[in-house]
Formats: structure tokens, sequence, C-alpha cells
């Protein structure tokens, strides 16, 4: 497994895309809307990693209510798989809970899905795959 | 700047090594005790990067009071850069602020800082370099 991307949650995405063009010293290099989850990404590139800035774009989207809960700041870690299907059997045999039934589409062309916090330490893990047509 | 780590605030460290080996597939590569941190660490391998788990050894570590306040999960970030002096200035001139005033020795034979979470969209970034000898 590599990691694939850290995802911020964030209140507005215009002032922490420039927060973050200043840590990093790099823009952002492309937004993206996930329909499925009801957010606006932005990405940043980090070696062999990203940084997804991540925005509701509802104020229903589950990130609206993980700020509200919560406050802005490191929402989840997004690990890469070579095949997602068989690492969600290999999971499950293990113990751990899905929060979906079912692998969904992301943002940068992925098949994700994410664990449970309360079967991973507390935290919000997503696994995916880069989805072939 | 490179994702260099994740670091992930827990309460056992031998539970939670369990269970990132059934979650990653493998298991822990070392564990290095961090003096200045007062923390015991453990390292899983994760492509380029790596997940860092972070125990506290005292009840007086930083560490502690950060999981009795917020729980265990993710805790910081960290990123690989070439030059931490310079990276310090550049980022001071940008009105980011650090919780500390100069560099410390971290796990893994790295010199360190921290970013203050008020600076930085509410989370916690480690700077990090290869210690010259």
């Amino acid at each position: 497994m590599k990691i694939e991307h850290i995802g911020i949650a964030v209140k507005d995405l215009g002032l922490s895309e420039a927060l973050f063009t200043k840590l990093m010293g790099t823009g952002s290099y492309k937004r993206e809307r996930v329909d499925s989850e009801k957010v606006i990404t932005s990405f940043f590139s980090a070696g062999e990693g990203k940084i997804e800035l991540v925005a509701a774009e509802s104020e229903e989207a589950a990130l609206a209510k993980a700020i509200e809960k919560r406050g802005e700041g490191i929402h989840h870690i997004a690990f890469l798989v070579d095949n997602l299907d068989a690492e969600i059997v290999r999971l499950k045999d293990e113990g751990f809970e899905f929060i979906n039934d079912q692998p969904k589409l992301g943002a940068d062309n992925k098949r994700i899905i994410f664990l449970h916090p309360r079967s991973t330490n507390g935290i919000l893990v997503e696994l995916c795959e880069n989805y072939r047509v």
C-alpha cells in the first residue's frame, strides 16, 4: 500500500489553496468536483503522493457535517492498491468494517472505498485503485 | 516537498502495531524512541512514504495531552525538504508560525520542526530533513 494522498477538510477552497500554495511552494494543479460526495477537491503534488484539499459543495455533504463537528484539518489518508476488490475481501476477512458496501467513483479517475474509523484507530482510511475503463 | 510520513497518535503501541500490520498487510520495520518528545515511534513502509505510529512514554509528553483532548487518530503530516533552514526562512517570510524556535532531532535520523496548526488550516505540519553528521 502506497500513500496516494492525504485529504484535508477545508471550509473555503480558495483561501486554503492560497495557504497551501505558500506552504508547499507550488500551486494546485487541478480542481475536480466529486458528485458522489458533493465536494470539490483541489490537488497539490507532494513527491509520489498528493495533498487533496476537500470542500463541501452542499450542507448535506458528509464532509460539511465532519467540519461542523471537528473543524478543518486532516480528514483521511488514502492508500493506493493494485486490486481493490481483492483488498476489500482480505480486509473484511481481517475484521475491518467499511462505510460503503461497494466502491464508488472518486476524484482523479479512481475507484474508492472508505474503511470505518471505528475499526482503524479513529482514522478515516480510503483505499483507491486506478479506474480501468 | 514530499510526504515523508503520516504520524498517527495511538495509546497502545503494541495493539496499534497489530492493527496496522493487518491493515497494511506488512509489519512494522522498526521501533524508535524519541527522547526530545518523550514518545516511542513505530514505522510501516507505504511506498515512498511511511506511516509512523506514535505513543507517549510519559504523561508529560505533548502527545499524551493531545490524545487526552482529541483521542487517537491522525496527528501530523511530515514533509521532507532538502534544506530545512532555508525552508524555515522562506515560510517565516510567508507568515507561518512555528512551534519551536529551532529544529530538533526526531526519529529516523532527521532534523525536524513543527509549524503551528493555527497558521496551517488546523493541521500539525512537520518539516524534516535528513540529518548530516
